[in-house]
């Protein structure tokens, strides 16, 4: 979205005089058209509202401040709301002041939930959200669709925006997506949404502002290779298997040509290859991407033309003020048919009328109220995902931390987060109810005396004084990256790191809570008087207490890092506005991601627990498997795509690899397994690995054993070449299990190339 | 100072129990020593407390939040107090949440204040912020010393804190010193301080965050003769001439050596070349500048050598908690004497005790009251110089825009400053009693319909539907430049740019104000269908009253450019980090400032009014003048200095150059009256032009002139050589008088060059 700066203060000093309405199907002058017959297809019911439309009135419908048609009866409507960690405020989404409607669940960022590798918990988050959302809609408060998720993989730890991501590998992004779309718009192919999402941004979009390069005009180079693999996976998963209602084009370019008027990823990929026709598919632009085209990218020589190639291409919203400006002399030049206007309306209004939007006041969702809304049940998930999402980087056996029954424990509490609260949620926050830091968290345990450092005050002579047991430092960089923001650093402040080597100075046990972005811990890994070291990212708004909850030992962490931690230097390495993932000894471009760069601080899938867990392969019997039978032994009524054909490791009668587990320590965990596959096969050069399947596995008890059931595809085995197809090849594999791998598995693919997925070029 | 970013949570939400508090010289312990003995000179005073300190204690009295001595009665004593524009919140000046005590004056920022050249403004200024600050310290709510003025020459448009500075000319900023400091301090060589004032940052500093440098660790390399005639020349002017109590240390290093342990700057420049060694003469580091120098520059390898160094080179105060912490285990390591100590302490206290601090509650300032801050009188200056510090960049005859008497103007107001309020005054601002935007000025004019366009309508479309007769653009640019951080661009957002450029297309009358920082403006100058351009800069808490005076012609603008406004490629062709001032063609560093870069959007000086404005030079009639003549003439029993000998170009009896300027249009208005010198004399490159003197004139009527008295010296005359002197040369001079040059004085210096000042080599 476009930033507010500056804007926000004009916006808020403005009377509030608009609700989100339902039209009158019962009284209103709708009520005699088809749009309202709840026993017509949503198409048939936009066709009919279509129908009844003037021109003039058509060419005021596309854009995100839909001024409706009052002669009509169809009320204004606002199609801009944000709900990427709970529902969040918008021009779409009215939060009242105080009292009901002032606040929403707050559930961690992305990035921390996605630490989770917990699909459920994925698919929980969901649903709460769009209850949630029902219950601002019947509030009048917003809409019935959401710009959410924000799935371009996170490519570059500068990123700005990667906080709001699941992370840099696309299979978890995928199954991220997967749950998170499917739960929010109300299960699996449903007959009508709960909430309209809206995957963005499409595509190959993960860059703000760095050194002058501005979103709003880059032209990320990528090769049909990386699109394919990397890129535009995500967007497969949304528009070709989870079946999201909605996409949005993003600001940038794509080899040259703005992602808002591309035809190549729009017609040719998302619509064409991908099928993503269904009635109600329609694509908003990012807010100002279509003016951005003519005042950035510079592609068109009139506004006309710009709000034409849109609309042509495809785009159906314009959040911005291009459309209804320019596009009625547009029309009058001919740049555009009156057909392809009534395309995008039928487009948008079977949405609509799918989740909803003109049925009567008994249709589903509808009882949803404010009662509904940060309900016990709903924070109470909010402080387990973020207890799930926390990682433990390091531990000399300090943690957990448990404070003696027979005296108390003087912890001292330094650094810049202590008292963290609406830091904890990250951007693209909605209020919430509550927002908990760890200084008010530790309040509530007991034998503990707090010695809280402010900031102005050496924490090692207030260490010293107040001869402090332990030490828990808790801080994020100063250096904040954001929307329209990356950032130049990946290190710590040397001053934060000074401030914690004075304190492991003393030799005490001493605590680190890496809080916000991932940058490189090496000076704190490295510290053989830093006892313990946590990232806890964006923890949402039960965070502090999820925080003190690990470090005392009441939940025992199992997250795992959804990124790669690269060393400091990584940015003088390469440009942002390298988008190659391989290396190139050419350029210097050390590689990116865990699949490519093979000198990382933290690895991705890292992450420690407070007892000792052992994994074990069930090792198939088969070694060796032809390819050509692995392909007709599918069956293609069950599964659409050849990716998605289960690969039988252990012959036809398994469908998954088991992972035994065994908590052989003192402390019952959770353990998220993991099982990556790498081998000699396919076009060179080769990824070290690939993330493919994973499960998490709870509350696994000291002395017992779990089994983890990881479910392979085909697709689990494909590479990518040149052009981007995906192929499989005859080669050695391996699976490995675990990070770093504690088992392997060695088999061989036997027989000729076959191509699962010819992908389309340019 | 550090930014306190995820610290002011923190400290906010820490309970206040500190008050600045006068010892008691009555019945407290203190009474028995001789500090308290108003009889006895600052120095005496201060020596007769450091004699009862023990070695411990004044080990503890280097840091900015003095803890005091209990045991004494010495209070504890915030030095951090802030007062840039107005007193300002800082750890040692605390606002209350509301009622008195909530606010103080709040002017325009330096760059708008210089704007205005006026000095007996500047001098108005800090009579009332040092007014206000007394109130406040009688209040308990700040302390006796405050860390102003910013006089960092504003080198690079990039710089994030350009804005505080009172630009880049070091003329202007030297003049802004004189009256600004002496202000604040009571006077000219004042027995006692009204405050403490303190020049910052010394030296070489202005880089905040620039592509992954940033100030704590940068590395400033400067010519020798760049450091003398640029970057030291604002230091030269406070602690040489204008005798400035206190200094400031900055974060970067200058050649090498951090500027808060470098004994060439402070040694050997500052206390030894300029005499800066009255009693109270003391050095404030920057905030944590003293542990930057350990972690950020890597300069010494133990955190005692560092403090050490610092003491040693004469730093006595650390904003930060590094001295406090490692100076005992320094001392206990020989690395400095107790004497060093002692001397630190003499300086600190010697300034205290002349400012009042130990005086009895009947001294003078004690009796400033609430009652006397942000009086109408200081608010009406507030508004005076908001409103002499506006410049008029273009105007086709639209402004001023008078509404006619017998109907409704309809005036569109778009933009996202119209309604700014916070946004006016900048940062280092306290809060302000009131804050007046542009569109609430608008209200109280008479025979207007005001149309606001909210950021997401398209304004021309609102222009359209509303039949406007006049369209007021109110912005800044969206790339916000602060301390910490320094801009990537120099140019509009292009969408801002695109707003314009569509009102343009209606032909209707279109005023723009720019606000905030200065960035290219040739896209709004070169469209003729832009009426009328100002800069607003940043005008305070009466700002947007100040601005709409102008606009409505009751107040005719007469502010002149305090910086070079650079085309916007200027980025790509200089890095930051380059500190050379000429032009190179080996780097293609295309120059700075006005007197080196010849390709500036609007130049330096440069000021439009609403009337015809004709200017004339008294010419001299000698036009040739002996050097050695010049020297002997002068009276060094006045001037301390040969720069400061007076260049009498009517001969000895006339030291002024006088320029009439006539008002040949219809409107009274101001006029700044400025001379330049240029000419072909001095080391090449030559510059094209320096600023000598500037006067502004005030009300000058329509058919009326006025007569400026431009005071010229031997230093304007003056240019450096490589190794940093400042000489007289013989050679072809000519005086230029206003911004483009409306009249020309030529003349000739004969006889041999002349060494003014020999510069401390390193």
């Amino acid at each position: 979205m476009a930033s507010y700066t500056g804007l926000a203060l004009l916006a808020l000093s403005l009377p509030l005089s608009w609700a989100q309405q339902y039209p009158d199907c019962q009284n209103g002058p709708l009520s005699n058209n088809s749009v309202c017959d709840t026993g017509l297809s949503a198409r048939e019911r936009a066709q009919a509202l279509v129908d009844a439309l003037t021109l003039e009135e058509k060419l005021n419908l596309t854009h995100n401040n839909s001024p409706g048609v009052k002669r009509l009866g169809l009320p204004a409507y606002n199609w801009w709301g944000e709900a990427l960690h709970g529902v969040a405020a918008a021009p779409g989404v009215q939060f009242s002041s105080s009292g009901n409607w002032s606040y929403a669940t707050s559930f961690p960022q992305p990035i921390s939930i996605a630490s989770s590798f917990d699909d459920e918990l994925f698919y929980a988050i969901g649903t709460v959200i769009s209850t949630e959302a029902r219950a601002f809609n019947n509030g009048k408060r917003s809409g019935l669709d959401y710009w959410t998720p924000n799935i371009n993989p996170f490519r570059d730890p500068r990123w700005g925006r990667g906080q709001e991501t699941p992370g840099e590998d696309t299979y978890l992004v995928k199954r991220y997506i997967d749950n998170m779309v499917t739960s929010l718009q109300g299960g699996r192919n449903p007959t009508s949404y709960k909430v309209i999402a809206t995957c963005k941004h499409y595509t190959a979009y993960d860059l703000e502002g760095w050194q002058g390069n501005t979103r709003y005009g880059f032209d990320a180079i990528v090769s049909p290779q990386d699109l394919s693999e990397y890129y535009m996976q995500p967007f497969q998963q949304c528009a070709r298997d989870t079946k999201v209602a909605s996409i949005m084009c993003s600001y940038n370019a794509i080899n040259g040509v703005p992602a808002c008027a591309n035809s190549y990823t729009i017609q040719s990929v998302l619509r064409g290859h991908w099928n993503w026709t269904a009635d109600e598919n329609y694509i908003t632009s990012d807010c100002t991407s279509i003016q951005n085209m003519f005042t950035d990218h510079h592609a068109f020589d009139t506004r006309q033309q710009t709000v034409a190639a849109a609309l042509n291409a495809g785009v159906d919203v314009d959040c911005g003020y291009y459309n209804p400006t320019f596009l009625p002399s547009a029309y009058s030049q001919g740049l555009f048919q009156e057909s392809t206007l009534d395309k995008s309306l039928l487009r948008l209004y079977s949405g609509l009328a799918k989740a909803g939007y003109f049925d009567p006041p008994d249709s589903p969702w509808r009882s949803v109220t404010w009662d509904n809304v940060s309900t016990p049940e709903a924070e109470d998930l909010a402080l387990k995902v973020a207890e799930e999402g926390i990682i433990l980087l390091k531990n000399d056996g300090t943690l957990p931390l448990i404070p003696p029954e027979d005296r108390n424990l003087t912890l001292l509490l330094a650094g810049g987060w202590i008292n963290a609260t609406e830091q904890l949620q990250g951007n693209y926050a909605g209020p919430a109810r509550t927002l908990v830091s760890p200084w008010m968290a530790l309040q509530n345990v007991s034998n503990l005396n707090l010695v809280v450092v402010k900031w102005y005050e050496n924490p090692m002579l207030r260490a010293i004084d107040t001869q402090a047991d332990a030490i828990l430092y808790i801080d994020a960089t100063n250096e904040g990256a954001d929307e329209g923001k990356d950032r130049n650093t990946i290190r710590w402040d040397a001053m934060q790191v000074d401030a914690v080597e004075m304190l492991a100075t003393l030799g005490r046990p001493l605590i680190v809570a890496h809080m916000g972005e991932q940058v490189d811990d090496s000076a704190l890994l490295n510290n053989p008087n830093v006892s313990s070291l946590l990232w806890a990212g964006y923890p949402g708004m039960l965070g502090g207490q999820a925080l003190i909850n690990i470090v005392t030992g009441k939940t025992a962490p199992a997250g795992r890092m959804p990124v790669t931690q690269y060393p400091a230097d990584y940015v003088h390495q390469v440009p942002m506005t390298d988008m190659n993932l391989r290396p190139d000894p050419q350029t210097g471009n050390p590689g990116r991601t865990y699949k490519w760069f093979d000198n990382a601080t933290v690895e991705f899938g890292f992450g420690l627990h407070y007892t000792n867990l052992s994994t074990a392969i069930g090792t198939p019997s088969n070694t060796s498997f032809d390819i050509q039978s692995l392909v007709s032994a599918c069956n293609f009524t069950t599964y659409s795509h050849v990716d998605q054909c289960p690969f039988y490791p252990s012959g036809s009668t398994s469908s998954s690899l088991s992972v035994n587990v065994t908590n052989s320590g003192t402390t019952a965990s959770d353990f998220v397994a993991l099982a990556f596959i790498a081998g000699e096969y396919g076009p060179t050069p080769r990824p070290l690995k690939s993330l493919v399947a994973y499960q998490r596995l709870f509350d696994i008890k000291p002395g017992s054993s779990q089994t983890a059931s990881l479910n392979l595809t085909l697709g689990s085995l494909s590479r990518y070449d040149e052009k981007g197809n995906q192929i499989l090849y005859p080669g050695n594999y391996r699976v490995l299990i675990d990070v770093p791998t504690q088992n392997t598995w060695e088999f061989v693919l036997t027989g000729s190339e076959y191509v699962m997925d010819e992908w389309p070029q340019v």
